[in-house]
């Protein structure tokens, strides 16, 4: 059994800080379980001694309680919650939800408190929901354990929707929406402080719950990033599409949540390419989400395949239809020739084109709308069969028959989907969908809508491997400098020039006599960060005259631009022409450990943001996926005319890189190559900074 | 009065083809128009002499009809068209709507018989609508000349949006949303075949049309790139919004949009160019659209700022927007200290930040809600105000109160936008409405709505001005090779270098010592396009003995790439090193006529696109702004420490090119200036290509 199932199907509960006025938080939260008709037993918990509370007997102690109680739920206020969850755990609850407000969001005081709470739980082996949670909600046993006022306006609709969210307000406010819009929910829960229970573990609950067929989240940070990958790979093996939502996008944004949460709102990118890796979907709006949502649960899974044919009754919309295709991604190919023969004989005066327009013809076939779904169902290769319909849905006795056929064209033709878009009224509506065909109004959120689904069903195919063991390492040291960064990552594997630190002008022209002209010769010190800013780097010298003269130059600079600095020496490595300039990176998030960097080509990182992000362990197919990512990347292939550079060199060095990352990741911070310059053959590390945590 | 007014607004119609049957197309016309209690003339025409159709005396001929005849609407068979045509002309009426279809649409033999229906209209100087074309509505005035099915359903509701659109099937598909969704409107129109009247003239006259508050369109092409101009500028004038949608944006879209239209879609670019300079909005689809009209239509405005205030229930949510608003490039400014502290007062334990999350403090507060609105009215310079309130709306008799505070606030910051985003009950949003404040159920939608209002208000700053008068200009000729392109552009006072074709080694190596070395010499052949690919560039030559030498090697080369090529001899022009690189170009929109084109930094055009377009002629402040709209132009601004280069060279380039590209428009079809490399002091255009229209 998972250990949240007592969270969410509780068999009895107490209500500690039960109210007899309904409309006080404490009498709220039993008004709504009693109007739900939940069918376990309720035992309202009032230290006032009441005998009676809103018609059910009460007690002034969890204590007083005669039977089994499975779950508390608190709502005193925080003085009392401490002796509430001693009372609850002393009756032998599986778990405590503490709806009351006033721990760790406030600050430090209220987070020792909370503390204090969670190691009574973790000692007595009891699971906590909240504190500051808006509780939650199971629409099949009809548990509905919140004071949240939305259920004064809206009760759910039972269905395959489950949402977790951190935020008790995005969890009424998605839940409104969809409630408003008439989706059918399983389980709604808000985690609030997740001191104990967080939306990683809901999910992976969810992943794993028979009733839910769709996870959508709402996160606002995350504590444990192992554990919520974990939970998003769990439900993309159950083949439920996850759906989740992370604020704090933009700067903006950012900026926001960190006056909101008191927490930095962690590095966006890193949630956007795990996400990805997990198989989840980033809606960017509550509305896609539910969008995203209602698709699925109608057709029942995720798209088939990218492959998409339209039928509409208006050209233009046809047309919006494809350029939305062309934004996601998706494919039309054309019907086929037997396809095309087919359409005629039925529209001779349509363009047997993919969008098929059918034109003001359709209306004088018998069974034309259907008939030409067929033909698009039968000749070609699309996994979905959009319909525009305009406003057909608006006169249900009219359309009914076609909703019939339709009906026998889904059994003859499972393994594709049929999605209509038209006005309808509910009545359509309701048919269309009890036979797994979704309907939208408007044109672009049916397309986004499938898009994303599609998108997430591509992502499934490269699922991310979670590392299995520990890399052995050992400790890092002397990291510092470039030449101790470049020496570190040579001996893990990674390409790094013949080079040497020189301290007289002598041995650097012997050093540079050794490995043969031109030669870079760079000032090394560990206080000289920017080098070229300073002149420290000299380019292709020569001759064995050109080093020693060299060395004496950068001497001079790095004495006269900075003169405290602690001086190694000069380093001369081999002057390398030509090639493709491309970074490789590692950033050890706090919450994701270990991710790692890929960009190319000049000023295009800057610029155009082109880089990309994966979790270390790469694979050499998890590499090329990251390598994918990037546009600039084109510049490897061939660019203008010039021979290809080595790709597999990039994949080698990208996956050692990973390597080291796992090995070191206790310790690092961040590793920067900039650039590693790919050859026709080979690629090279010509410059690197390794930073360590400042605790190491 | 407005060409169009009898279109729009006649006062007495003819319907030639009308029929008994209410649900045959002539027969729906009659109904709608009867159901709609139009109160002008109705005159229904069906040759079969009929004396009364549906109630109304009927006329076998428009011929018969005793009095004046504003309007024929035709809605006879294609054979029939013209003839009722010539019958209504000699009538007298003022304009004629065609409905019927087959015309243009099916091909060259349907154009033939369109254009002698336009040739007729001429020669009377009678206006027509269509052919095929779905009709129009007048609103205002119940004149309802459609016969769309979609008014089986849907009746509309009057307000301030008007809607012209080519396609009609488009026009329901946005009908039917606005109707469903309760929105206004005034007057919709199908311009369908545009043999005549297009969508252009409509705006014009939805410009000027004192009902029309926000005006909505959507074309699928444009036959008249001047009068579309013009038109979106007299609409700007008058301050109302216009939010124009054009299908055809991506490949896949254009690929559908061509099998549909049987034309081609035209340049998507141009069209995204020229709108932004007319001061109209893109919407990327119908809900957008109408999002955007709501917004305005209720405001009464485009948001007076860029600056947004928001107040939140729900920290999430308000992040939520906050990430909208950095994608929007919206601003959110800090509050002032004075509403820091009229914030902490209010609501001790909020941060009073922006967004201003109330907490659930808010609830315990007197009028919480409306004083924390009025804290970020008065205290924040925010033209905008967005409260995010939950689902307060759906308790009406509750939420009263507080709409009757937010009117009084509103008629007190009468410069100020307020919105509300949250569930809300009919009732609750009829009356926010009522006093201007739009209200929203999804954040999202929201805030794209205001983002894309703020962004047109922000482009009517900058508005295209059309040219006034034609250029005077000579023929073009010898532009065919590179040093003819760079003669003709150096003429037209673009920054060319000393250059010479030269036809022997020895009068090469002349003019290198004339000019100074070091030199680039370059194979000078009209029927080489591609120099480098065979070799027939050489650089940085330097000195004499270098010129007459690879005067040699150049005339070998193109022996043996190009035997058959015209050899003119070898061009010959100075060394020019460092400075950035940039691109220039003209094309002459067969629509839009000369656009600009401006890119910078080498592979940023082909990798990331890096380039945008302008209308000729510009100005120097239309040619900075084109500048402001590349990423790369960054390069040109001291790049990674680099000294900036001359900006002000690549202005006065842009002009004179622009100037260049207007008088030439007739002749030119596109000229290349690649690269355009601009120096710390100067430009100078290192290579060019002009290609003139076929016919020429």
């Amino acid at each position: 059994m998972h250990s949240l199932q007592p969270v969410f199907v509780p068999q009895s509960v107490a209500i500690v800080g039960a109210s007899s006025d309904p409309d006080r938080i404490g009498g709220r939260l039993l008004r709504f379980l009693l109007e739900a008709k939940y069918k376990g037993a309720i035992y309202p918990i009032n230290k006032s001694g009441a005998v009676e509370i809103q018609g059910l007997p009460a007690f002034a102690s969890v204590s007083d309680i005669p039977g089994q109680v499975d779950q508390a739920v608190i709502v005193v206020p925080p003085p009392g919650v401490a002796s509430a969850l001693m009372e609850s755990i002393a009756k032998g609850v599986k778990c405590v939800v503490v709806l009351t407000s006033g721990f760790a969001e406030l600050g430090e005081e209220g987070r020792a408190a909370q503390d204090k709470l969670v190691a009574m739980c973790r000692e007595a082996g009891v699971r906590m929901l909240g504190p500051n949670s808006l509780g939650l909600l199971n629409v099949d046993t009809r548990y509905f354990a919140t004071f949240s006022t939305v259920l004064y306006g809206l009760q759910p609709r039972s269905g395959s929707i489950s949402l977790a969210t951190q935020s008790g307000a995005f969890g009424s406010c998605a839940y409104g929406m969809a409630t408003l819009r008439g989706l059918g929910l399983s389980k709604i829960i808000a985690t609030g402080n997740e001191a104990d229970i967080d939306v990683a573990e809901c999910i992976d609950y969810l992943a794993e719950d028979p009733q839910t067929k769709v996870i959508c989240a709402a996160l606002e940070s995350c504590r444990d990033g192992q554990r919520l990958r974990a939970a998003l790979l769990k439900a993309a093996a159950a083949g439920k599409p996850v759906l989740v939502m992370k604020v704090g996008r933009t700067e903006l944004g950012a900026a926001a949540a960190s006056t909101h949460t008191g927490s930095l709102a962690g590095n966006d990118a890193v949630f956007d390419a795990v996400f990805q890796e997990c198989g989840a979907y980033r809606p960017e709006s509550i509305e896609e989400m539910l969008d995203i949502a209602y698709y699925c649960t109608v057709t029942g899974r995720l798209p088939p395949n990218n492959a998409l044919g339209i039928i509409t009754g208006s050209g233009g919309i046809g047309v919006l239809m494809a350029d939305h295709a062309g934004d996601l991604n998706l494919t039309m190919p054309a019907l086929s020739p037997d396809g095309v023969a087919a359409a005629q004989a039925l529209l001779p005066f349509a363009v047997a084109a993919n969008p098929l327009d059918m034109t003001a013809q359709v209306t004088s076939v018998p069974d034309g709308i259907s008939r030409t779904t067929e033909v698009m169902l039968k000749h070609g290769n699309y996994g979905t069969v959009f319909a525009y319909l305009a406003h057909a849905g608006l006169a249900p006795d009219r359309f009914s028959s076609t909703i019939d056929r339709l009906a026998e064209l889904r059994l003859q033709y499972p393994d594709k989907d049929l999605v209509m878009v038209m006005l309808s009224a509910h009545q359509s509506t309701e048919k269309l969908e009890a036979i797994g065909i979704p309907v939208f109004a408007d044109p672009t959120r049916a397309m986004k809508a499938m898009g994303a689904a599609a998108k997430m069903a591509a992502q499934r195919n490269h699922l991310y491997a979670m590392p299995t063991h520990k890399l052995v390492s050992t400790r890092l040291s002397d990291v510092g400098s470039e030449q101790g960064a470049k020496h570190v990552l040579k001996m893990a594997g990674l390409p790094v020039l013949s080079e040497q630190v020189c301290t007289t002008a002598e041995s650097a022209s012997q050093f540079a006599t050794q490995i043969g002209f031109p030669v870079v010769a760079k000032i090394a010190s560990p206080d000289i960060q920017h080098k070229t800013e300073i002149g420290g780097v000299l380019l292709n010298l020569q001759d064995a005259a050109a080093v020693k003269a060299g060395f004496e130059i950068l001497l001079a600079r790095a004495q006269q631009h900075a003169p405290h600095a602690h001086i190694e020496g000069v380093l001369i490595t081999p002057m390398v022409k030509g090639g493709v300039e491309t970074i490789l990176g590692v950033q050890v998030d706090p919450t994701f450990g270990p991710m790692i960097l890929f960009g190319a080509g000049g000023t295009s990182v800057e610029l155009f943001k082109d880089v990309a992000l994966a979790s270390a362990p790469l694979t050499p197919a998890s590499a090329r996926r990251l390598m994918e990512k990037v546009k600039s990347t084109a510049l490897l292939r061939g660019w203008r005319g010039s021979p290809p550079a080595d790709e597999a060199a990039v994949v080698n060095a990208l996956c050692q890189l990973s390597e080291f990352a796992m090995a070191h990741a206790d310790q690092l911070q961040s590793v920067d190559i900039n650039p590693l310059l790919v050859q026709q053959n080979g690629a090279v590390c010509l410059d690197a900074v390794i930073s360590l945590k400042t605790s190491h």
